[in-house]
């Protein structure tokens, strides 16, 4: 360990995050929200502009403020900033259709935001965030890649598009109860506005996602296929919308092992049934237990009792941190520095 | 050294790239070019995407190829990358106004080149790019900041806001000879469409930008001013473009320390007169040397030749890459690497 960083044996993988936004983080139903952020209509907007600022700078620029909820569980980004400053990977941030300006560098691959999935269409440049996505996979000069997301609402778009693809439709939450009942019924009407049974754009990819997907969906489905194609070792890093993501690239031939590295928060989650859907996909699953369980700190708590769960990376950074050897403790150090730093940043 | 990399002491500055196009960089005059990318349209409007991107990943992803003159003298990005292997710095790239698009990230504060300059306007949103980039110099988290450019024709402009500020129009050239005569037709030209006599635009640096400017002198103007604010120490990485973006911050009213970390290459160029205007606007001169000369490769020896000379952050990497102690020979190595990397895929 050399001035509080750990040194990386062989070079670490880049993790490229794909941010977006879709309108159907905003559905309530009796006052309940479907998504940790989809009380405030802004906060939805603004925490995937705010999530790539604090992986860029450790802290907001732009953005109003970092995404924490009102129990106190901050956004899965401070985790993964906190493993980069012990390791120092490369993070390429891409803009898959964000709705708020961000502080931080993107690859501006998307123009707009995803509508509500309960419209015919959900991803008017579908086709389009597919191919260019599939040219950037293709042209990172990595030989190994992370690939994260952060987008409000995802896990409900994440369920219409296993839906449609007729894969297990089995998702998380960034709540702790999981509102399953609300996004049925939410994935049910996408389904009917886009005259789509389950299992109807099974092999159409691309169709799925424009009918009911969400930018990232799109955008991550190209990386993954552009990667694979160009002899690139991909790692998920994340939970169910990944998992989505790999359905997507798997329904578009791709048939390169694909590993996916999630949180025991997804794990442990029945609702998810991460397990069976990463088997069904062949995916090769990694889950990573940060030890944030009985730590007396809110965040950690926050964490430990299901909140955000997975998210910008989270998954896979646990993973590279355990890989490369940092022990637990001394990230759960880090988080708790970066938690306090940018808490602090907002009383202030 | 551990790993090939030099460990820095206190945390390393970040480099922002400030990237953008000119049509005025297309002019030509009885076939010579004004710039040395000048020959050939197309590698005027690829040169800036293709040197975010060599710096972002050490090769070109989207852009067609790595710049390189017919001669065999590669873009500064080379060097500036080269540092960057050595020192693992942040680099933070901003788009002013690409024509072209590029596979790096970027903070997209620009949306389209500037006009050239013998236009009545050639930067249509100069105001816009002047307060984005003072709301994003203020909002960075860094102690230090080095600033560069990347935009093709640059100098030329750099001549004319010199002149309509009332300043030194000394600049250097990418050129081995500085094309001298054709940059002051061109200045007189564009103050003329302005209706601006040398001077007329003294304490109105937007103005100045906006009548026969760049995208990337709003930008840098605006993030030396905002980063001054913010009481962040500001290192312009270049020659006498930043001297120019210097210029227009002190006309905006900035008197902080402000520093030119430029090459050896800018300094010996007379025609580029970079100790007076540096003394005429109290910058802090520190010029490199990277020992190219004499050293027996085709990269070195276009440099040492007086081509390319700066850009890309070249003056400010080799700066750093002294103070925190790397050998120049070990530099040398590193560039002879990297250049033999790109060229290798130029060739493939």
């Amino acid at each position: 360990m050399i001035d509080g960083r750990w040194e990386s044996g062989g070079g670490t993988p880049r993790l490229v995050v794909v941010a977006g936004s879709t309108r159907t983080a905003t559905i309530t139903h009796e006052g309940s929200p479907i998504s940790a952020a989809g009380a405030d209509r802004e906060a939805v907007y603004h925490t995937p502009s705010a999530d790539l600022e604090l992986l860029e700078y450790g802290d907001v620029t732009l953005a109003p403020a970092v995404p924490i909820s009102p129990s106190g569980c901050p956004t899965p980004a401070v985790v993964t900033h906190a493993v980069r400053e012990l390791l120092e990977f490369d993070v390429t941030p891409i803009d898959a259709g964000l709705a708020r300006e961000t502080g931080a560098p993107t690859v501006a691959l998307g123009t707009e935001p995803g509508a509500d999935i309960r419209e015919a269409a959900a991803v008017a440049n579908a086709d389009e965030l597919f191919c260019v996505g599939r040219s950037v996979g293709r042209a990172l000069p990595d030989s190994e890649l992370l690939i994260g997301e952060t987008i409000p609402g995802g896990t409900t778009t994440a369920m219409a598009v296993l839906s449609a693809l007729g894969e297990r439709p089995a998702v998380s939450s960034s709540l702790p109860v999981n509102p399953l009942a609300l996004k049925r019924r939410v994935v049910e009407a996408a389904l009917a506005a886009s005259d789509l049974d389950a299992g109807g754009a099974a092999g159409a990819p691309v169709e799925a996602v424009h009918r009911v997907g969400d930018p990232t969906l799109a955008c991550v489905a190209g990386l993954i296929s552009g990667a694979s194609d160009a002899g690139t070792e991909v790692i998920l890093a994340g939970g169910t919308q990944l998992a989505a993501a790999a359905a997507l690239a798997r329904h578009a031939g791709v048939d390169a092992p694909l590993t996916l590295a999630t949180t025991s928060f997804v794990a442990e989650d029945e609702s998810a049934g991460i397990e069976l859907l990463a088997s069904d996909l062949e995916l090769e699953l990694r889950v990573t237990d940060p030890g944030f369980r009985g730590q007396d700190h809110p965040a950690m708590a926050a964490y430990a009792a299901g909140e955000a769960k997975e998210g910008v990376g989270m998954g896979g950074a646990l993973w590279l941190a355990e890989r490369e050897g940092v022990p637990m403790c001394a990230l759960g150090d880090r988080v708790e520095r970066v938690y306090n730093r940018v808490t602090e940043a907002i009383r202030a």
